[in-house]
């Protein structure tokens, strides 16, 4: 799978996409990565991307230009399943997005900044619009970052345990039972007794409550799809 | 404002932190941001913070002591009024919590990675769970950065234009109306007349009318508050 990020901040992305699983997949060949600066693809000197806003508002809005260059290029090499807007106001991302996005060949992801992107490219070069939630950033690049990781940690390989990632939170719909390591007691805040007794279907039975009991107490809504 | 940022990744943050508005706040004195590697409060030769879960899961899961010692260190240095965890089964970020976590003096953010961490954290040393959104990431530490973002840009100062953080989505429940920069015509793709009349009062109301009916259409939940 191939992800294209265009950014006016390719240095904002450098650690989030050199470590851990993200690094691990390029390196197996699993992903791959490619940053793109947006003011590559300016014609003017100062390699502006950005306008005032028409009507008065405050702040400064991404121009087309440079976004359908840099977009007209990567299509011009291969073809892209979605052009992808980070926005607060798109569909909001899932587990199930990113199960679905982790089957695709290549996507782009455009990230805003400044105030906002001029609506026609909205209108006109984006395919999918994705919130990653309900808050403002100063840009799309951390959601780009997010929608990166949670999709290529899905790909078979990526996660060395995949065990792990299926019993994951939200993958069944439910929210993970609580989990204990070294030492059963510390400090005496101690394990529940039935994960140190051995009973293996006891101890799946008390997990599967636990998990239920958990994702009816915290986020009933889950149960609801 | 200070934020301490526990992980074990923390070369995963330093350009999410080093870049853009949190630079910036930073510079500016407006806020500290302190990231602090877990593997320096373990007390074993190899740094070693995880083991295996009781129960037989697969996974490896975050120990107790080194997050014990950590925040014990912190917390002998000043007062927090938060001691953060991400986790995706946390209360649901959003901008109304961002806005009174942006009030607060001190918080500590603590990154989960792995397969998660030990339940005794969560009942003894966390004060606040908060998911940045239903999807599984490898880390906790683009949720950390996530929500330093949102807060810290909402510090008045912050960002330059602060009419611009005003007017943001959710500020006041509505989405934000499209915006438009110039050119006013991108090959035959045409902004709005309206937005070029000049009629202050007309293009305030479209811009209003735009905002209701895009919030109607893509976030009707919005709306019921």
């Amino acid at each position: 799978m191939r992800i294209d990020i265009i950014t006016v901040l390719p240095e904002m992305l450098e650690s989030p996409l050199g470590c851990s699983i993200l690094k691990r997949a390029q390196d197996k060949g699993l992903a791959q990565l490619v940053v793109h600066n947006l003011r590559d693809y300016t014609t003017n000197r100062h390699r502006k991307v950005d306008d005032y806003p028409f009507g008065g508002d405050a702040g400064m809005v991404m121009q087309v230009e440079p976004v359908d260059r840099c977009i007209a290029a990567l299509k011009a090499e291969r073809n892209y399943d979605e052009v992808i807007f980070t926005a607060p106001d798109g569909e909001v991302f899932n587990q199930r997005m990113a199960n679905q996005l982790s089957m695709l060949e290549n996507i782009i992801i455009l990230c805003g900044h400044y105030k906002g992107i001029d609506y026609r490219i909205r209108e006109h070069l984006i395919t999918r619009e994705i919130s990653v939630g309900d808050y403002v950033l100063t840009g799309g690049e951390m959601p780009a970052a997010i929608i990166a990781d949670a999709i290529v940690r899905l790909i078979p390989g990526a996660i060395g345990d995949e065990q792990s990632a299926l019993t994951d939170s939200f993958q069944d719909n439910l929210l993970e039972p609580p989990i204990y390591t070294r030492p059963a007691d510390y400090n005496g805040w101690r394990v529940p007794d039935i994960l140190l007794s051995g009973h293996e279907a006891k101890i799946a039975q008390w997990k599967h409550e636990q998990a239920v009991e958990r994702t009816r107490r915290l986020r009933p809504d889950l149960l609801e799809d």
